[in-house]
């Protein structure tokens, strides 16, 4: 070690391995939510090198004080304890972009996202009603868009759906053509070896009273396709006279089974559910959305009705977590280096989001 | 008209249109090139009301001279004579972007960008090999960029396919799946009622020797694989060992005739293409066209091999010439408003191209 010039040599290498990590620009993200959905956008991150997770947070008694490798179920520790309190976390710990993973109600949140926004951090949330909020919550995105605006960050709703395969995907597609008339996607899930939430959020195995009680009651539904419905007529510059939205359980013919329920004849296997918007009294986009137990041939189909006409399926349909997921983590790039600021939408973000240039020469102009 | 009143309110009124008018920004266009899809173009900017078709040009005899209207078959004529000389009417038309729909060859059109960037005017082109020319022309793609900046104006090459359907689509619905290891798209056309030029460049109807020789010429074959495989790799960060091409006849096994070719058995039906990408030794990239007489099954294809597996088919295919035409119409709002300049491909344009938000706000902040 006493020769000049290894030592030389040894310094350059540490300044070239200095000047790589620089160079990476990792995004800093801080952990907010860790339910079923959140652990999976855990695991997401950590196969990416991209992404540096520096803080968690979770109010729950069963994961709050824990380290956030037991508390996602990843198999190890990650040195990272899950924290109760937002406040204290998200104002002392350095980071870009809070995932947020919490709920899809937009006014049970709202004050999350407020604390987050005013910490300066930019939001990525898997909130179903924050994906298009303009129509539905004015005031509250007006706050939210003026707030982020303020501390210069960036707020975005997103996931499978809505946020994905029954809007922005139809939306995208529809690059191919003109003269658009309408717009119809089905979306069939069979929830058999799904997550139980969302056996439960589809209303399996209850009776048909029980589910048309829970859906009166908001237990029992999707919420999305509404914002769906409003993203897509809006994309289009169509104004809608109305969203009609119906939900109705499937009931089981036979008697049907599976790791969670035993559903008898006559109860129910999952939900129908369909949002229709009508422009000038022509029904201008059509969702159906099924998840129940055992659906027949579960799809995804997005058709164009414009010229020329487009139809796809999806065979098998996008699956529903893992795509949440990779949404997010795909959208965080974009979301973590947008000059935008405000309460954005898919559709504000670019055609590729998890697209890193090399040059960042273009945006820097 | 003399009462005071009634002057004041109809003053009023004009004010109201030509607020209107001033509001509506037309996006004001140069036409240049009617061919086949450029015939198709115009009949699309006619369609919307948010274009103003403000000139055209056309070297060919058969088309300078001629209305508009005329030269591109529309029924009736626009009142806009074709021009032959592209230098004065570019210099002496005020305009926001000229669609540019004459060669699929860049080295060919490359004087045509030129001059219309020179002449500060953004271009939106079907060229095939502008979609990515990165990689194949570094120093034309340099140029243009250069001179695009200089001028402020935007550049950009897209189509059906390369542009959409073998790259963007492929790449956009990725943005549902991570861990993406590899893509596969497979384009089916039965070529039966297309258009002779599209049939021709297939090769159909010319002997197995004939379609060698015109493959060498490059007479017959489809441009622009290659441009889709360094667009999808480029944009997923990967480093390709190499991209190879494949062009092979597809032979008749029987006699098959339709408008304009009777084939012999053992005679041409068209073509099977495929372009396969390696990264690290492996198959990253695989995209397999066919074009031919009759072809089985006409679909488009699209596999992401990541985490969720998408796979989607569009059954039919998404027809070619009108969705190009759509995609260059879609895409002019985005090339006519965007603060970017230099030479663009798509996935620099916003995911939903053609929407026009109606406040401008978050743009000009």
């Amino acid at each position: 070690m006493s020769d000049p010039n290894e030592r030389l040599s040894k310094l350059a290498a540490t300044f070239r391995d200095l000047e790589a990590y620089v160079q990476q620009e990792k995004v800093r993200v801080i952990h907010f939510g860790v339910g079923a959905i959140g652990a999976e956008v855990v695991r997401a991150l950590l196969n990416n090198p991209e992404f540096e997770i520096v803080g968690a947070i979770d109010a729950s008694a069963a994961k709050a004080g824990k380290d956030l490798g037991d508390a996602a179920g990843i198999g190890h520790t990650l040195g990272i304890p899950v924290a109760y309190d937002p406040e204290s976390l998200l104002k002392d710990t350095y980071a870009d972009v809070v995932v947020h993973c919490t709920g899809s109600s937009l006014t049970e949140v709202y004050p999350q996202l407020m604390s987050i926004v005013a910490a300066e951090k930019s939001i990525i949330s898997s909130c179903e009603e924050l994906a298009f909020p303009w129509v539905r919550f004015p005031e509250i995105s007006q706050k939210l868009d003026r707030r982020a605006k303020e501390t210069g960050v960036r707020v975005l709703g997103t996931g499978v759906n809505p946020g994905f395969v029954m809007d922005m995907l139809p939306m995208m597609m529809a690059t191919a053509s003109q003269q658009v008339k309408s717009v119809r996607i089905e979306r069939i899930l069979d929830v058999t070896t799904r997550r139980i939430q969302l056996q439960r959020k589809a209303g399996v195995g209850l009776s048909v009273s029980g589910f048309q009680q829970a859906a009166t009651a908001g237990a029992v539904g999707h919420v999305g396709l509404r914002e769906s419905a409003l993203m897509i007529a809006d994309s289009f510059g169509w104004r809608m006279d109305d969203v009609s939205e119906t939900l109705e359980p499937v009931i089981a013919r036979e008697r049907r089974k599976n790791e969670y329920f035993a559903v008898e004849k006559g109860y129910v296997l999952g939900l129908r559910q369909a949002a229709r918007g009508l422009v000038s009294g022509q029904e201008a986009v059509r969702l159906d959305l099924e998840m129940s137990l055992g659906a027949n041939d579960p799809h995804d189909l997005v058709e164009i009705n414009g010229s020329p006409p487009i139809r796809a399926v999806i065979q098998g349909g996008i699956q529903g977590d893992a795509a949440t997921a990779a949404i997010i983590v795909n959208c965080l790039p974009a979301i973590a280096r947008s000059r935008l600021t405000g309460l954005l939408s898919m559709r504000e973000l670019p055609a590729i989001p998890y697209f890193r240039p090399r040059s960042q020469q273009r945006e820097e102009e």
